[in-house]
């Protein structure tokens, strides 16, 4: 079966239109997704930025802003809400889904938590509000949460994979690559991944 | 008629995608296209810019030659030539597509210039080449670059132009805007944009 990596960051607004749609989108081309948390904090940060272009860049900011509900909109998702402050830390958030990733609820968790920050606002580094939503997802909430905040296999996973997102050249959210090492970058460029993905080997 | 203006930069790479297909694209759907010239390098400037953000930002630099190879490829464009140096000065040609944007030639000639920047590698800021082009659309090739570079109409044209292109918040381009006054960034958003534009007013 045919593989699509689906690298995402919990703050990233164009990660979330991916995430909301990527798994039916690549069932139906039989193409099996592997979600990759990361963060694009360190990698932002090794170009210089301390905060997220779109904060740096007003008019690109503006725009995004924008775009992002004439997307969601495209999309099918509810009305955009811009969280504040933008954007949110999402490190547990991710630590989670690098534990979620080893079991089989991260698409439902990444999903729930994007929802939750884009649609309605909730703070996603809250260990509270994440807590419930595990639970909410018949997870052991507690028992994953303190596992994301207190093991270093947990800690050094989500930095790993950020290292590797980094080593195969990605520089934003949402990213895509394939086995073959072809990257795409981008919600509009989700199409082009599947496609790239699911070709026909020669 | 709906109207759709097109924001572009000679230096821009995927400008040039758009504008090789934008009026065929256009005329499809019943909208008219006004081509707009404008300069990047003011706009990049007050962003703290000296050159191309992919020159500034590596990894972004290498993905866009590659995403660029990808969809001049979807688009039926020829193999990508990558210009030495990158970007290049199109100050010339703008000012002279600020001449053909009053005339009717503006389109083909633009055309034209991307071809040869984009799959030949030609120097688009040489005057000799920029006048031998013009003269290849039967226009008085001469006369208009001697104009293009010493007519202070056509340069404060230009001029305005961009601050256009600024005042209604455009940071990047190819940019698409509608009459009323909706922005769109980036060759993937020229669907998007045309359909802005043609839609039934309510």
């Amino acid at each position: 079966m045919p593989r699509l990596h689906f690298w995402y960051e919990f703050a990233s607004t164009y990660s979330y239109l991916s995430a909301m749609r990527i798994e039916g989108c690549c069932r139906a081309r039989g193409i099996d997704v592997i979600w990759h948390p990361f963060l694009l904090g360190p990698i932002f940060h090794a170009q210089g930025w301390e905060t997220s272009p779109f904060n740096i860049y007003e008019a690109k900011g503006r725009y995004m802003w924008c775009d992002l509900e004439r997307r969601a909109a495209a999309h099918g998702l509810p009305p955009v809400h811009r969280p504040d402050p933008f954007p949110q830390n999402g490190l547990l958030a991710a630590r989670i889904a690098t534990i979620g990733a080893e079991a089989t609820w991260a698409p439902a968790f990444t999903r729930a938590v994007y929802s939750a920050q884009f649609a309605t606002g909730a703070c996603i580094s809250d260990a509270e509000f994440l807590t419930c939503l595990l639970d909410s997802l018949d997870q052991d909430g507690p028992e994953i949460v303190h596992s994301a905040q207190t093991d270093p296999a947990v800690k050094d996973g989500l930095r790993k994979s950020t290292e590797t997102a980094q080593s195969l050249g990605l520089f934003g959210a949402p990213s895509f690559t394939t086995d073959d090492g072809e990257l795409f970058w981008g919600d509009d460029r989700l199409e082009e991944a599947m496609g790239w993905a699911a070709r026909p080997k020669t």
